[in-house]
């Protein structure tokens, strides 16, 4: 097969896929699927011995133990929370999710996510990497899985995050429905 | 097809694209493009009515009402800023950019950006996730498009960023030129 | 070609990857491979002269020039560390690597970075985008290159980070082995 011809079928398939599916995900089937939970406790300057989160920035006027005003925009917290198969805090955790949450509206709640899981189970070990927007506020929000390692080697997808439960501002729990649509 | 000849074919042609184009992007047609304007209106301790992002953080001996000497070396903004079609400030929103920006050079003005579009318009519903360095003295700087959501399903692509206005260290627009290589 | 023909076979090539090489990752030849390095002097209040990162945000308690208790849980560091060829710091830089990381383990050590390279050699220009999670204790730790510009122009990849060489808490070395696996 000649150079250029591959790279025709090549650009052909895209163009054939972009116009075929218009907007629907629904019609893409996943190449591996997972629903996994993880738990934030956020530090409040009197829980230090089982928050998993802590503010480490936060705007002019602000301190680390209070979540600032405006929908806490400017915040940005580090977290290192337990992953769990089920909604229950205190089940065997199979990962980490270790990254930062910024909070980035000052109207509402949003916020900006940059973090990994990493799993260690006897079903799955390795690393998924996610970046996205997070509007608190909707029920359910998409983010990108923009790569992983391990058995996870080169994937993509979109995982769909819910706030399965929260209690004030000291406890949530995120449910993560992870879809990959490019598996290795 | 068996698996080991699709195998083949796939690595075939990735060799083949590679080895045909060798460093000329403008070789590829974008399967997408768009181009957007955002606006950012930095805290300075006075504007708090109409500021859009704010320094969440500094390095020893700064505070976060003036950026930092040395090229403002490792000020973090958070920032909230208006998405327009055109470069006027005060034309109709068509979605919010929401993230944050690094000064990360002692020297020169560099920054490191993890931020995403929140496009909510008749024409787009979704999110686009960039990171990358931002040598803000070059007039035209490539960042990468890592995912998207929505109308923006697993894309990925190049953004061209040009400043295209500043006044001082209070405002700034960026032209952000969006190309998605891969469309879905 | 008919649309519908080329999605199957683009979706029975996925597939034909994903179930032919479970889980490993030495069955994929990289098409770009680069190996590199870069030096991280952590500014502590004495060695403004050389220091290329600072930590800008820390845990309530902590200060800004001497890393955080508790593995530095919390601690965010900005760098503009620059890239070399061999192990040798005061070799001829090749580029810079700047971003961030972030401490986020209280009782072990492990960061999340999000950085970028950018070369400017001879041999290479343009940017390569990196995010994931940092195990540092563990000798080889996989991050995840989720894009690129100029000569790394959509490329994808995995980088494979080892810590070369350390000084207390103040220098770092950092061998990283770049292997693309995605390249046009």
């Amino acid at each position: 097969m000649a150079a250029s011809s591959s790279v025709l079928i090549f650009f052909f398939m895209f163009l054939a896929i972009s116009s075929a599916f218009p907007k629907n995900k629904d019609k893409y089937k996943p190449c591996k699927h997972l629903v996994l939970f993880f738990h934030d406790i956020i530090y409040n300057g009197k829980n230090a011995a089982n928050a998993t989160s802590a503010i480490v920035a936060a705007p002019q006027g602000s301190n680390l133990t209070i979540l600032a005003p405006n929908s806490h925009f400017g915040n940005i917290a580090v977290f290192d929370d337990p992953i769990t198969l089920d909604n229950n805090l205190h089940s065997k955790p199979v990962g980490r999710a270790q990254g930062m949450y910024i909070y980035d509206t000052k109207n509402t709640f949003t916020s900006w996510l940059g973090f990994s899981f990493s799993l260690n189970s006897t079903d799955y070990q390795g690393t998924i990497n996610f970046i996205g927007a997070d509007p608190i506020m909707i029920k359910y929000r998409d983010i990108s899985i923009v790569g992983g390692t391990g058995d996870f080697f080169m994937h993509r997808g979109v995982a769909t995050i819910d706030t399965d439960s929260y209690e004030g501002e000291v406890y949530f729990r995120l449910k993560v429905d992870i879809k990959f649509y490019e598996c290795w």
